[in-house]
This record gives C-alpha cells, structure tokens and sequence, in this order.
C-alpha cells in the first residue's frame, strides 16, 4: 500500500528472483543438470547486476530464504524412508562413513595448510560431508540407473550422509555462535541432535498417525497442508529449543509425516510453497557470493584445493565396501555433488562472520563444480559400462568394476 | 539458525497462526459460517492472548500479510469472468451501483454525525461498499441458488463493486498517504485506477496467451505457479508506480490470466500458497482489534450504526431494479456481507493512522456482524420461499418478491 515504500520493492525483487531463478534453472535443466545450479547462478547474477537489490527488502527476504531452508529440509525428510535405509544397510552405511570421514578430515587439513584458522576449517571440512540426495537421485533416475544395486547404494548413503552432515551442521552452528570448542561440548551437541531426531521419531509416530487422520477429516480446505506445515515449523522450533539446529526439527518432521496415509498431499502443497521459498535461498546464496572473490588468487587456490578434495574423497568412498562386486566407481561419482547442505554450511558459516567471503566463494564454487561435473561423467560411465558389455572389451583400472556391475546386472 | 534469536519466534507465531486460523475457521465452518470469520476471531484471540506475539517479528508478519493480500486479490481476479459480467448485464449494474453510493453516502454521514473528521469518515463510508464475492457464492451455492437468475445477479453485482471499491480504495490510500482532498485529485487517482485495469486488460488479453503458452512448455517444475505469481507481483509494483494501489495490480492480473488455457495450473498453485499467506492478513486484522475498546460505548454506537446502514443500504439496493420480478429481498440479503475489501480498508486506514482503533474496532465489528447474520437470514429466506410455493400462502410484504421468484423458477 501507499504508505510502504519498502512493500512495491519486495514485490519487485520477488519478481526479480522467480524471474531469474526459473529462467536459469530451465538452462540449467535443458543442458542436463540440475536446477538448483540455474537457482545459483541466478543469485550470482542478480547480485552482481543488481548490487543491492537482494538486500534491499533486508529482514523479510532473509527470513523468506530462512523459511525456505526450513521447508527445504522437510521436503527432503518426506522423501525419506527412515525403514527402507536399514533395508540397503551395510554397504551404504560403509560409503557414508567414509565419505563423511574422508572429506571433513582432508577439507579440515587441506584448509589448515592454507592457512585458515580452526573454526573456519572445521566449517570447510563439515560442507564438504554431505552428498545431495535430491542432484543424484535425479541424475542416476534419470540414466535408468535408480533401481540396480549401485543406485539404491547411492540413495541410501546420500541419505545418511545427509543425516550426519545435518548433525555436524547443528554442532558447527553452535560453535560458530560462540560456544567454546571443547571435545565434551561437541559430543554434548552431537548428542542433542541425535537425541532429538531419535524422540522426535520415536513420539512422532506414535502422535502424528492418530493427529493427522484427525485433521484428514477438517473440511476447512488446504488444513492438511497446513497442518504438516505447522507440524515442521513447530519441529523445527522445538529443535532450536533444545540447543540443536531449525533444520534438524523440520528433517524430522519430514521423517515422521514420511509414514502416515497423509503423506502424498502434505507432499504436494508442501512442494507447492517449495517452489516459492526454496529458490529464494538459492537466490540469496549466490547473490551473497562477492565476483571479486572470483579473481582472487587465494580464492581460486583454496576453492580448486577443496573442489580436488570434494571429488576425490567421495570417489575413495566408493571403493570402500571392498567386499560389493558392483561399479564402485559408479557410485564414488554419483556421491560427488554436493547440493543444499553444503550451501546451508556456507552461507550459515558467512552470516556468523566464522568464513571470509573469500572462504564462503570457494564452498560456493565447489558446490557447482561437484554438480557441474558429475552429470557428464556419470553418463559417460553408464555408457562405457555399457559398451563394455556389448564388445568385451573392459579396459583397464576402474573399468573392471564397472563391467563386473553391468554383467551382474545385465 | 543458532545466531538469529528471532527467527525461531517467527516459526512459532507461524505455527500459533496457521494452528489457530485453521482450527476456528473449521469451526466456523461447521456452524454454517464463512472459514474468514473463524480466521479473524483466531486473529483477535491470538492478540489478546498472546499480546505482542503477533507483533513481535514485526516487519516479516507484515509483509507476509501483504503478500497475503495481494495473493487473495490475484486470486479473486481468477475467479472473476469480465465477459460475463457483460452478460449478466443491466440488472447487476444496478444492484452493484445503488448498493456503492447508498451505502458510502450514508456510512459517510453517519460517522460525521457521530463527530469524526472527514477523511477518516471517508474511509468508513467506504468501507461499507464492497460485498465480500467469495462469502456471498458460496452461501449461495450450498443453498442451490447460484445458478438461479437471483445468484447470477448478485455474483455479477458483487463482483462489479468490489472493482469499483478497490478503486475507491486506492483514492482513499492515496488522499491518507496525505495528498490533498480535491476533487480534481480524486477524479485523478479515480482515473489512474480505472485506466491501469484497462490498459492493463488490454495489454495483458494480447501478451499474456502468448507468454503464458511459451512458460507453459518449460520443464522445470513449477514453473507455470510461479509465473503467475510473478506476472500478479509486477503487475502489483506496476500499480503503485502508476500511482495506485498494489492490490488494483494483482487483480488486474487475475482478471488477464483467467482467460488463459493455464489458468487451471495458475489457479491450483495460487490456492496453495494462499492457504499460507492468506490466514495471516485475516489473523493480523484481527489481531489489531484492542479488545478494550469492545466494552468502550464510542465504539458500540458506532459499529451499531454503521453495521446497520450496512445491512439497511445493501437490502435497500436489492430492490433497485425495479423491473426484475424476482426474490428482490434475497438479492438485497445476498449483498450484505462485507468481507475482504472491507477488512483490507479498515486495517489501511488503521495503518496509515487516518482511523482510530475505536473506528478500526468498529468497522471490524460490522464486517464480522454483516458476515455473521447472512447465513442464516439467507436459509430462512429460501426455505420460506420454498414452503410459499408449496403451501401457495404467500404472506406480505417482501415475501412477494420471494414467491414470484420461485414461481418463475419452479
């Protein structure tokens, strides 16, 4: 209304980000990779033609992103089935670990030798743990790879490192607020978030079964929605509440609404208001990324250093079930990009002054290369495996493990 | 995040509002009551209860009830059918014009003589004007009656003063923004107002099938929701740079898109986003109503006044169309619930400081009141027409109109 000069700016600004963010995001999808990577380098646009404008709105855009990551984190969590990961076991559970332990502890080292202080290499180490769930499980779905052993050894591992990072992420957050860094205390936090998510599931479903067959029968329109809603923002509340991070509360929210009848249509509305909200954190990340970092020496330096890490670590946790006879080197790429949580790290890690901008640009940087560079490579893979097939003709190295999959599967 | 202390409070104001909104609005539901009734008690329980909750994030609860009700305007321009509008012709004409001036003018003199100043008395008068679309279909339609020339008359009379209110409105948000009160500005802004839907109607009807038929084969998912709300937030900035109001923008662009093939997808998407953002103007308006002044009798006489010349002009305007032989009494009964527009006027002129919150109190007691007493005056008037036809006893007075309605239509 009149009386608001900052509101016909907000609007604008919207327009500006679903403009941009859909626009790019459709490059990004019809030059096969993944949306959130036109999101990104939309934000890194609109923040460099437009030096202001994703600040402009100030509070309101920042707490928009914010609730972006919230419902982000619930949606990935609906996605989730808590049952069918004890299902895939041991072999993702071997490929999480080490690629959550493989990472962090190079990225720490990697940072260190750099020059970087502890916090800020912890924070460098923990955003290189954890795979994007959503980025693979596209790429191999769309490869026709989801369903054989290596596809569902990937899901699951993403999975858990997607868990782990988010357990770091909220021992990382506290520390960054100022908490002091002691072994007791990071074992304090670890235990709060893990606690959490254990009660959460363990009284959620038990509640949300019989609460949302209740609501079902509302007949005021959309309550369902709502209500799941209501049900993560609570979550992820309560999270904060007991010393954890808003993003585990809604991650657990999503775990528990995962196994009730109600699930497909908080799905659908939730995906609905995802479509709003999450872009506009995308966006917010890559306008917070600063250009001028991009000819900076030690920016390349670091951001190349991490980026050779982030590959080859997830590439080494591939081969590390010894024992699965399938295309391990498969898998160890499809672990490789890394997606929402690393960017929560970064960005999160930049709001608490804990990374320079220089830092937050190399995690940035290394987020799109692992994306950027995996669609083609695990094309490429599928293909060779497949050519191997067909002529006998395996080559040498890695190759081994890739026919020995196909001819499993084939 | 840890370092925001305010971002949880956001979380549980949301959960307290979507919790509340929901649960009364059901409520209201099941005792045959419009769900925005349910949402705006939830609005003034939550601020009585929980005083500053609903203030306490402050400028985000703001603008998210902003863009509530720009989104709620976007969508009541998707329902609306300009070409029927012309169809439905003459007699609507009639209804929406006498059931503007009528009560504007007498809204206007009674709160002068009741002593309130001019501008602010404007804004009472003006306040009265609009019928609530959405409140006033669907009663008619779970009584049957939508279809019947009647409910195609009120639909159309509603519709056209509800564009002509929000261009009353958009003078008044300009006059208490602090222009001068002349007639030359007020046929002005009048004029800005009437020439932005029309040029914009223009515009829109020859870009708008194009745009929309090219977004609609983009493969990124969501792509199309998004769009619309983009072309409803330019066309909202657009509107204020115009020099009026956001609100004459978003329902300008609702009436482009609801001649698009899209508009089914547009409209789904809207909805869902609107099941958020939409309860929080209402639980907000609600909210700034000061209990105290309830028991304040400035205030009672005032909204007893006012809610009567509501429900007296509106009946009056019923029987405008002197030549229609039908239920005039039910289309005047039919035009009496004040919903949306009238709450969006109360809480501008709250905001902009031109009401006091004894008149804010008081035309919110009349929006609720008109709503509240339609219903059931509605029923009873139907059934009584309907056992007139069976029982051929006609009985007097307005009941006439009544019989010869359902005569006509039997």
């Amino acid at each position: 209304m009149a009386e608001h000069n900052t509101f016909p700016q907000l609007l604008l600004t919207l327009v500006a980000i679903i403009a941009a963010t859909k626009l790019l995001g459709e490059l990004a999808q019809r030059a096969k990779q993944p949306a959130v990577l036109g999101e990104l380098v939309a934000g890194v646009v609109l923040g460099a033609l437009l030096p202001g404008v994703m600040n402009t709105s100030g509070p309101v855009i920042h707490a928009l992103a914010e609730l972006g990551v919230v419902i982000l984190l619930f949606e990935i969590g609906l996605h989730t089935d808590v049952r069918s990961l004890a299902r895939v076991g041991g072999t993702s559970l071997v490929v999480a670990a080490v690629g959550v332990v493989l990472p962090f502890t190079l990225g720490y080292f990697v940072a260190v030798a750099l020059g970087v202080a502890t916090i800020p290499a912890i924070v460098c180490g923990a955003a290189l743990t954890a795979t994007s769930v959503g980025i693979s499980a596209r790429v191999l779905s769309d490869l026709g790879q989801l369903e054989r052993p290596e596809g569902q050894i990937v899901l699951g591992a993403a999975v858990i490192d997607d868990v782990v990072g988010l357990i770091i992420l909220s021992v990382v957050a506290t520390m960054t607020a100022g908490a002091a860094l002691e072994p007791l205390s990071v074992l304090r936090i670890s235990a709060v978030a893990v606690g959490f998510i254990v009660l959460a599931l363990l009284l959620g479903n038990r509640i949300a079964p019989t609460l949302f067959g209740v609501i079902e029968r509302v007949r005021v329109s959309g309550a369902l929605g709502a209500a799941g809603l209501a049900f993560a923002f609570l979550l992820a509340w309560a999270a904060t509440a007991a010393g954890s991070a808003t993003i585990i509360g809604a991650f657990a929210a999503g775990l528990i609404l995962h196994s009730t009848p109600q699930r497909a249509q908080i799905e659908r509305s939730t995906t609905t208001l995802g479509h709003f909200f999450v872009p506009i954190f995308f966006a917010s990340v890559g306008a917070s990324v600063d250009l001028r970092t991009l000819a900076n020496p030690a920016m390349l330096a670091a951001g190349g250093a991490l980026t050779l890490v982030a590959i080859l670590s997830k590439v080494a946790a591939g081969y590390a079930p010894w024992w699965f006879r399938g295309r391990k080197l498969l898998i160890g790429v499809a672990m490789v990009p890394r997606g929402e949580v690393g960017l929560i790290f970064a960005q999160m890690g930049l709001a608490s002054g804990a990374l320079s901008p220089v830092l937050f640009s190399a995690l940035t940087l290394m987020v799109m290369v692992t994306t950027f560079v995996t669609p083609p490579l695990l094309a490429r893979l599928v293909g060779d495996s497949d050519r191997g097939v067909r002529t006998d003709n395996p080559g040498e190295g890695g190759i081994d493990d890739l026919v020995a999959g196909a001819r499993e599967s084939a």
